[in-house]
């Protein structure tokens, strides 16, 4: 959305972050279902003479924009996805703003989980998991959606079967060739759904919950193989089985986007003039590290989307 | 350890921290175990002269004992538990340096944790899991031992059952009473064993990696009550009962310290002066903080220990 | 850098993030100069068979692009700018590559500055400062640039002359107007100079850490205005201030993106129902949040740039 | 202050912890002066029924401590040191409270400094500076005093004149011997000052504002030396002369703590089997890494105190 003034070309979008709110549902059976999300709200609008002439009578102040975060989340009656909450949000500040001409609403869900005592669900009891559910939605006043879901913090490492061999070799080049070596890897996965209106939404209120669940499944899945473990031969090839396998898998999602830095676990070798081999690598002792780390992401997408 | 110099009273200690190291081990059956750990050792030792004369003759290098790390790791030729791996090293460095006195070694285990696909577990998988175990060994030249383990990041929280009354109400005082509230917390344990010599440790090599599991299970179970919950009065009240459930259980542990920061969920009551009640609280809408968040924290012992 | 695989579109890059790397420049007459930079980098290749058919045979290794940055940090022999070094970067990995497109070299400089002692310069001592100069390079085979500089961490406050008046006004609105209140931000700048090609970089050596400081003090001076203040209507109306100030006083930046989130300092009023008045704000005592807050960003460009 | 339930030693503390307040005084000359700090409040009392039998009594809300906090800002209609607000907040926690017989205050003051702009200082603007000046008082009922200051975060570094020689040599030593290399470190400081009652501190309001910036100076300079350098032997040596010079220089301060860990600046030097010298450390090119860091701590103290 650009503007112009005094000839430079304009742009701009205001919000709130870091929204925190939390909701609980009581069950006349007694459970209890909850949620925490993090809300960051950017909307888009027809305000420019704040900017250019201090003039404020078009902006939504911040502060109105999270009272209504709570407001939403009480006229919320039954526990939904993290990705309905941020579409009703979407709706409403392009709805009810003549200025607003779109909203980007991104929320992060803290992964709560419901506790377990002697193997029974407990009634009102959760703990922290590990790997968030993120969800950024853009409304547009026409209704028009973009939806995309996503998982952070996915960790995963396999002890064996993945090397990286054949790679360019010039006079820059240190690394060795191998078939045996850790991987290591925080997965981020963004992945985008067909549903390109607030009206083609699936009505069901847990219907992106689900499959989240599921897209999390397969790319773990994927990673590692079946019990036994599937050979790697790089990251680049891991990642692309693991994008290939959700769109597969998954006719809804138009396209997928995997972030996998490779967390380098060295090989322990320490040597003195004195003593060539103080610690000699056996495939057994390994240096951890993140700094530097190799980035590798992608895209995959059904020819119609644009991600 | 105070040593003087000129008049003055002078202690002090050197060491590495932040010192990663993984550990692969392979059966024959094809199963992999691993851990990886972040270490932490600092040594007492008789090395004055480094500090007031610039003689470094007494210095054992920082970079030694970091090598010393990946040698130990090597040399354990069997999966064992962190602390058994902690006090390997407080071990090693008291009896091989004739100037160190006694070994503080500080350990953090990441929770990788084997991966199950499709309910089977695989041979060399792991994620990333949530808490996190940790240990503290003080080793002296003497062999006297102080072990201590812990738990950090165990984050918790139910939805009912939980109130504050009754407390002191002065000309400061705003909080209301209540009997219904959130209580979410994020324990971090430390409880030291019994075990007071290097001589006296279980020969068992997993021994303390089963402890802790049992701890948790005791912590957590004692936190949320059974399926239906347990009243809580105060986190106080709680944070006693988990401290005394494991000293109940745990005959080998003399005394634990719980900090148990009370991460607040604001009801959500929302007003201007044109409108009494854009959100009115009534059990649903929270608003979750960390900053400010009340600090309980309490240690229970045995007698005869001292934490 | 779009791609087909079996009828879907692909994109990747891969590359390597967190290197860091110190460069020590001793000069004859006793003076050092020294620079610490965290280096990301990204390449854009033909190298799909890695991705599909595991042939690495076109992989740059991400192990090479860190030791490229170890070898150029070597080969420049004079103290440079860390946007002339990323520009090296980028015009190596795109030259010396037969398959590599584009490069994209981000870079954080660590805010080192010299120590004074009794008001001289020491020759060889540093001290870290606080907000960081970060560039973007994106260098093309063709030889096409763009270059973008940056500022994080820029934390600026000011204890009157600010207001925020005539905003919407809707039943979702609970937020008082106000001529007096806090103004704090961390500021966070992109500029994107003219020059648009290799060949048109200046020759100067330190060209653009002169700039870099420059644009740093506009922005400052144009946050507080004058030694008596300025009265900022909204964070927009100062946020278009500064950018427009950067535009007016530099004509090789062509564009330039501000990110000033509003830090809020709310008015410390605090009561009970026994006690109406246990603290009354009188523009005196303020709670410093920044979770939530405001949101303001906006990019201004002369007409013929793209950011 | 240890107690006895159930035949178990048993000892307990609460507060409130990341109190967030910003105070304003405005001159009437227009200039203002402004302070933000993070508050820490630790009560030990006579409260135990709290933990044994949910009885909340004699337990004080750390929702009334952070109350207070905002209380006591209020009442200070004067500027006034970190250290001397946190002994205000003892004085009155010990004093108001009959079951309160300590407190334990630690503040952490934000590094705002007053703008200049063309050299002139701002009235009422300020920005964010490095270090962090911290403190923590401990009071008891008695009056009984424990002030320590301190200050975190000073980043110093020195390019040359630094060495490390003639340490242990033995079978898990890899570190060879240099008299050139960058030493660089992260100092935290913490001196306590020898008043130790209520009565006896100093009545200037910004008396250890300024005895912190004197302390800081004085760690700089004995860090560097003069201009042109002083030779440090080791890190202990130099952390030695800094703990020296501030005890000679300060009769008030009874002792000091320093933790200074040594950030290594690795030399860069990479090999491959095909070229043994593709970077070549010639005291110019450096990998810094902070994982792992040597670690050294040491306190010196006036044989009268007990840090």
């Amino acid at each position: 959305m650009a503007d112009e003034i005094d000839g430079l070309k304009f742009e701009q979008q205001h919000g709130k972050s870091r929204v925190r709110v939390a909701r609980v549902w009581r069950k006349e059976d007694g459970r209890h279902f909850f949620v925490e999300w993090n809300v960051n709200i950017s909307l888009l609008s027809d305000c420019l003479s704040a900017y250019g002439r201090g003039n404020n009578s078009d902006i939504v102040a911040t502060d109105t924009m999270k009272n209504t975060v709570y407001v939403k989340a009480k006229e919320c009656v039954d526990a939904l996805s993290v990705e309905d909450f941020a579409i009703e949000l979407g709706r409403h500040f392009t709805s009810f703003y003549q200025q607003v001409t779109a909203a980007i609403i991104k929320i992060v869900e803290k992964p709560w989980e419901r506790v377990y005592i002697d193997g029974q669900p407990h009634e009102h009891g959760f703990r922290l998991g590990s790997e968030i559910h993120t969800t950024e939605v853009i409304v547009k006043k026409s209704g028009a959606l973009r939806l995309t879901s996503g998982i952070e913090g996915l960790a995963v490492l396999k002890t064996t079967k993945s090397g990286f061999e054949g790679f360019v070799r010039d006079e820059y080049t240190a690394l060795p060739e191998t078939r045996e070596r850790m991987l290591a890897t925080e997965v981020s996965a963004l992945w985008r759904y067909h549903f390109e209106s607030l009206s083609s939404i699936p009505a069901k209120p847990l219907y992106f919950t689900e499959k989240f669940l599921d897209v999390k499944k397969v790319l773990i899945s994927t990673f590692f193989g079946h019990v036994k473990g599937v050979y790697s031969p790089s990251v680049q090839s891991t990642l692309y089985d693991m994008a290939r396998a959700v769109l597969n898998r998954f006719p809804d999602i138009s396209s997928i986007n995997l972030r996998m830095p490779n967390l380098h676990f060295l090989p322990a070798n320490i040597s003195s003039k004195d003593n060539p081999a103080i610690v000699k690598f056996d495939d057994d002792v390994y240096i951890p590290t993140d700094e530097p780390h190799g980035t590798i992401q992608a895209s995959l997408s059904r020819s119609w989307s644009r991600m």
